[in-house]
């Protein structure tokens, strides 16, 4: 939690995460081009002028509302890896639960963190806190993998996270959107790529 | 090819093609936000007007980039893809080229895709063009698994692109940016990910 946004504390706090809650929703309803302190005023039920307030610049906007997603993400890893380390059986499951979730309890996060990482390839600052929410979660599954024997935890972590990545921006943007994937289909398809990763189990 | 834009013929069709191939450039490097007309027309060194013309609204412009794009991306498929059927050994290596020449030679073309993929979900006539994109290059990698013994074709078309997508995403707007994967990786994730799919390979 950095920068004077977040450094708020009590009222304006809230008021914060209020505005950053609800540039995740405008940016995943109209894209990035229809954010402005405006529109989030406005969707917010906030007077004018709030959202300038609370991020004076769109940099800044971009920022905190970044840094929220990154929090809020973060709450979720912990809670679906919080009894470490799994069985394969469990990371399978957990795996297919967190791309179900992405896609259909956060479809809006979702698209609106797909919009921000594009956004990071040209804005350095918002690269570093994608990255560095990235790397919270990277660390998380290549311990994963790691605890479950995998040979070569980077390169799979890498793959692991593709295959998620993959399936999430697939089912909320891709053009497989029209019949996204089942949570067993998920469960399976989980369970087929981390066999292919890790060492045969015993029979 | 559809719509008035690419059914010009000669000089007006040429003048289309570098006003999509503009477009692709300015997406990847300004987002959606930075795509107006002007913007173009000044990217493409042509006088002021000349992409209005050509392409009268914003939803327009955003139609012939696509479909511009979605036929360069059959051309490679196609490239790639010519000697069907490819064998495993061979499907992995083309796996993997195609997701190193996604993140290198046309890495401004891949940006530019997922932004439109992201757009896409807000709108149907995008939608549209994107899923006809998408569906062929589904199709080709449906016969291919189905060619090499895939037990579930469907549901591992789905796997595959997945990984193929979330590698790409990953490698030009992720948190492993800094070192993208190189062909050797991919080459060896492809194939453990096909081995994966795949029934066992006589010893």
């Amino acid at each position: 939690m950095e920068g004077a946004g977040l450094a708020e504390s009590g009222r304006g706090r809230e008021r914060v995460e209020l505005i950053a809650r609800t540039a995740v929703r405008v940016i995943a309803r109209e894209g990035l081009r229809g954010l402005t302190h405006r529109a989030v005023d406005r969707a917010a039920g906030l007077p004018d002028g709030s959202t300038s307030y609370h991020a004076r610049t769109r940099a800044r906007l971009l920022e905190i509302t970044l840094e929220h997603m990154a929090a809020e993400e973060q709450q979720a890893l912990t809670a679906f890896f919080a009894d470490a380390p799994p069985t394969r059986t469990e990371a399978a499951r957990l795996l297919a639960e967190f791309v179900h979730t992405s896609v259909h309890t956060s479809a809006e996060r979702t698209l609106a963190r797909f919009e921000l990482a594009l956004e990071a390839s040209r804005r350095p600052e918002l690269r570093r806190i994608y990255d560095r929410a990235g790397a919270r979660f990277r660390d998380t599954a290549e311990a994963t993998l790691r605890g479950l024997g995998s040979p070569a935890p980077e390169r799979h972590t890498r793959s692991l996270i593709a295959w998620c990545e993959g399936m999430v921006l697939d089912s909320v943007a891709g053009a497989g959107t029209a019949a996204p994937p089942t949570l067993d289909d998920l469960h399976t398809g989980a369970a087929e790529l981390l066999n292919a990763l890790l060492p045969p189990l015993p029979q």
